[in-house]
């Protein structure tokens, strides 16, 4: 039985006339290819990714298990349409918490159109791209039994400043509640979900290592999800933390040049989520995440005392 | 007794009505400020750097030693100027191989003028600054007793493909002539000067790994120098290999955000020289270094066995 995904935060979604993709029980993620050059070079990365040996084990944990193309129903009753067949990297998680981060300060790539290139050129100098080197491109957190699940609107998140991106960062992983513009993120979680032999930085680090060595492809506008059970954390039990690498629709041949662009940005992540676990309490923030128009006051760095309020 | 540089390899000389750089026999190099913001940043630049605690002592030596500013005659005959006293990176070396290395896929920063940001946009995507993350900004190198140093022009070098870029880090560190076109570059040398344990690599990998980690500076437009002294190798002796970052007129602060921009070139321009030490004839590649504008038949890449024909 094929149903719309609940916890995508990032990417196309069924909307205008638009299929977006579907998911089953069996832990499948249906993704419809685009019409355009996308959807076809997303079908020859998947296809050449899942074929190639010099492609360490190890690594291609990182990245959804591929299973082929299939016709199907689309999700907006617009009939048969080829879907790429992955593994759906939140299958078998109830509350996920989840974030989705592009990687690189350049989504556009040299052999895109003109026209292509200055619309991704301009977004990348208004979010945070050009600045971080990645931009946080959607998110979902898990609050608590009574609140479930907060997901702000993309648009917010995808302008965050560098400050407001370190809150969201430490948010992720704090056991207070995420809405509460009054607490502060704690970080409790940070080292069970970012720390650790197994946790997202050390997964990361596995990942840079790669990145600077390998010349075969160029992830353009490619994302890094980082996934999380809190209520399991909640409980006492491991956080299941993991990173994947999502949306290919972009990738162009390495050439024998590593990916500078998405080791720099990767970089940049990794020394974000290394400072929360290294120290947390650094600098105290406060974030509001009501989305309301009427607070605009509330958006403002006061660097006397070292207190960022956010408002997402 | 000031005078002009012998070993200038890039960055602006004097000409044009526009006075260029002085050295003295004691070792010092005599920049003039430019006149605009590129002056007053660069000298900023040395100021902050000289007395910043945070920059640890290993790290330091890469950057020249900074002695203040002084007002001088310019080299132009032009009156007087004032110039950033610098250590003369080069002082001491008779025939030194040289190389400019100017870092990051994007030579601009946020903050320049929107006429500045495109015509650096426009000239990263013609060079190869945007497909490599770096390009090689001059070049000097040193042949035998009989054919001296060899210079080729500018504009050449800094339009190479990663073939060609590759080609020349080869030549870099060859015995043979750079500029006989018949012969392949042996790199001879590359365990001497990109190796060991106080090689050029080892050079690149201690500054990568500050890089990753600070967040001071952005330090946008700025080379890597590379310089050794081949006369020394072929009678036997060390290397002296040496890397120096040079030209920081274009320096931004970081604000807590590593230069991620940098790291990604920085990490490519390594897996080039690692690639080199590790595999020198996995390609061979045949250069021919007149600069002759009858042999255009010359620029091939012969896919086929795996030749590459550079004219410089």
């Amino acid at each position: 039985m094929l149903k719309v995904p609940d916890h995508q935060v990032a990417g196309h979604k069924g909307a205008h006339g638009q299929p977006g993709p579907l998911i089953d029980d069996s832990g499948r993620f249906y993704k419809p290819l685009q019409g355009d050059d996308r959807g076809a070079i997303e079908a020859a990365f998947y296809t050449s990714f899942s074929s190639n040996t010099r492609v360490p084990d190890h690594i291609r944990r990182f990245f959804p298990v591929f299973h082929g193309t299939q016709l199907l129903e689309a999700s907006d009753g617009s009939g048969q349409r080829p879907h790429l067949v992955l593994e759906d990297v939140v299958s078998g998680r109830s509350h996920p918490s989840v974030m989705d981060v592009k990687i690189g300060s350049r989504t556009w790539y040299p052999e895109a159109s003109e026209d292509y290139i200055q619309r991704c050129f301009e977004k990348d100098r208004k979010s945070s791209s050009l600045c971080l080197g990645f931009r946080i491109s959607g998110l979902q957190l898990y609050g608590s039994e009574e609140s479930g699940l907060w997901k702000p609107e993309r648009k917010l998140v995808q302008n965050l400043s560098a400050d407001e991106v370190r809150v969201v960062l430490k948010k992720f992983v704090s056991s207070n509640s995420p809405i509460d513009p009054n607490l502060n993120p704690d970080c409790s979680f940070a080292s069970s979900v970012y720390g650790g032999s197994s946790g997202i930085l050390a997964q990361l680090l596995e990942l840079k290592s790669w990145f600077e060595d390998q010349t075969i492809y160029h992830l353009n506008s490619c994302s890094v999800l980082m996934v999380y059970e809190k209520k399991k954390v909640l409980k006492g039990g491991s956080s299941d933390a993991e990173v994947k690498l999502i949306d290919f629709a972009h990738v162009t041949e390495g050439n024998g040049i590593i990916d500078h662009n998405f080791v720099g940005g990767l970089c940049s992540l990794i020394k974000f989520i290394s400072e929360i676990l290294t120290s947390p309490d650094e600098c105290t923030t406060k974030v509001c995440l009501q989305n309301s128009d009427n607070n605009n006051e509330e958006i403002l760095t006061s660097s006397n005392d070292c207190t960022t309020k956010v408002c997402l």
